[in-house]
């Protein structure tokens, strides 16, 4: 490739180059029911089932710190953040297959302990643990996970499905994930200038929402028990905004949500007084929740009103803006402002 | 994990750490046909075909060296090692999921470059690719591939199923990609010390064989047309005498191999010449030759002796014996000394 002049990816971002390199990739199985596109491919199974496939990455240094992330943790939830994505799908997940990158600096007790967060996982989301690879890695940790699940095919929740005037629905709380990391990288920054120990005890709830986080296989239940197929759906990893803009672009419509409708949890909004940060900010952009972000036709509104775990924040418009309304009434424009790992300098996974 | 001794992984290997990490897994779902231990996991799928996955990581400098692998050979590359993971399970590879971590030193150009390797190889395949992640990556280059088949429920072939007799028979040739790597790493030597150009035209096939290996699905085929379903059946990427012993391990018997009955290339054998190593060594250690290694029942032999592109090399024994017959006729004990990215610096797929 002499000659050529070469793209930094960073110009592009990780959309843009997925775009670039996919673009013609066209199915050609009877049983690719969704390819790539969305949070998990959908694969038949020749009856009335779908299979549920995802895989995810995660780099030492670009989605963990080893310095603050217990590897039980991590293993943990390297599990979950795949689980969530079948979750997004509406469908439950049932197996998982482990790749490891393993540098020499960890022993087989460090292992042991990231593999005891892996199994701990599979057991309280009942998965199986199928198959994986483990080799050497020249540098840094990499675990690459795959998960397989299911769902009936009509239950299976897609991102292109949402309609103008459906009404958007988070589950829990936003904000609180990111918020534990900038605790813990705050008292590394203290703990690398003055060795005095770091002071975490008044951030329980945003520590374990940044390490060890939960896929919400509960709200997928309900759904189901409520007999609610939601129009589209998908999980808050990038951050509210970006996701629900993810939903937009393939639904081809907009959104426009409310300031005061943000769930976001006692502990996150006194750690945003503490830092001098907006709550609605840390809700819209910080990512990592792991929360379902869906939307429902709004003759459904009533089945969904009152269950606790879920809160209506907005709805769908016709058009292709993305409108926050503010708690004083004025409205602004959202643009997605989440996790790129080419575009950022954060780290999380 | 304080006050813990700490044991290095090398001193367990691949093999053992895995063994350590996954020997209590029991799999609990009734769609588990076959978990941890084989080539690809078996899931049913509700009816009399069954789906196989395999999820294979490469690590730049551990798997391959960026200084004399084309991008578009190792993204080519990558699909066909997971490939050949399905076709020695008897399997027809059918979906693709591919996961990249790119290091900034890498543009949107050389991932294209990779990607095209990557999508020839699904279109050679008849795969579709539906799916994946791209991160950065702190350091090197990673490539995970997650590859889905598919086989009819009786036809999969387990490593487990050798019975004492069976006729244990090779596809193609060995030998030649372990040869090919060391003239690649001869000619960077060279090139390293002295700036002159590589001289690889006499080693075409060995090159070949190397950076852009074929899986033996053509062999799948024959074998679904003359109706033999092998009683084990395995992929020779660590090299013949590990990958074989992995199948004694699993059916609790022995072998009998007889050297001049190995398949070794004309150009393989002039090669070992000019390097001074023992053909036999290259064939029975090399790895990396992705050629399928299988057992038949002795009742099936008259089926398959004269097929083109596979031959018989020896036979089971009851004992757990694992041994050579010389073209001397004597005999030597053979251990698995193929590759173990943990116990070895050897570099390669």
């Amino acid at each position: 490739m002499a000659k050529k002049i070469f793209t930094p990816i960073s110009s592009v971002g990780e959309f843009g180059l997925i775009d670039k390199v996919t673009n013609d990739i066209k199915p050609k199985h009877k049983s690719t029911i969704v390819g790539i596109g969305d949070d998990s491919a959908v694969l038949s199974q020749g009856n009335e089932e779908g299979r549920l496939i995802t895989s995810d990455m995660l780099v030492e240094n670009v989605h963990f710190d080893p310095t603050y992330t217990p590897l039980k943790h991590l293993g943990y939830k390297s599990i979950v953040v795949n689980v969530s994505d079948i979750c997004s799908m509406n469908g439950v997940a049932t197996h998982a297959i482990v790749c490891l990158g393993i540098p020499n600096k960890y022993s087989v007790e460090h292992i042991t302990e990231l593999y005891s967060g892996i199994k701990m996982a599979c057991r309280n989301y009942n998965i199986d643990l199928v198959g994986g690879d483990t080799t050497s890695s020249s540098t840094g940790l990499i675990i690459n996970i795959t998960i397989i699940g299911e769902a009936q095919t009509n239950d299976i929740t897609y991102r292109g499905g949402a309609k103008p005037n459906d009404i958007v629905f988070v589950s829990g709380d936003l904000g609180a994930a990111y918020l534990g990391l900038q605790i813990l990288e705050r008292e590394k920054q203290i703990f690398n200038k003055s060795d005095s120990q770091p002071e975490l005890e008044n951030y329980q709830y945003l520590l374990q929402r940044q390490l060890k986080p939960e896929a919400r296989v509960d709200v997928v239940e309900l759904l189901s028990k409520i007999n609610v197929i939601p129009t589209s759906m998908i999980d808050i990893s990038d951050g509210l905004s970006s996701d629900l803009i993810h939903i937009c672009n393939a639904s081809k419509i907009g959104f426009r949500l409310f300031e005061e409708q943000l769930p976001i949890s006692p502990e996150a909004r006194a750690t945003c007084e503490e830092l001098r940060i907006s709550p609605a900010v840390c809700a819209l952009h910080g990512g990592e929740d792991y929360e379902l972000l869906f939307t429902v036709s709004p003759k459904e509104y009533k089945k969904i009103e009152k269950q606790n775990e879920i809160k209506a924040i907005g709805h769908m418009v016709e058009d292709r803006s993305f409108e926050l309304v503010r708690e004083d009434k004025s409205v602004i424009d959202l643009k997605s402002e989440g996790w790129d790992s080419f575009l950022s300098s954060k780290k999380h996974i």
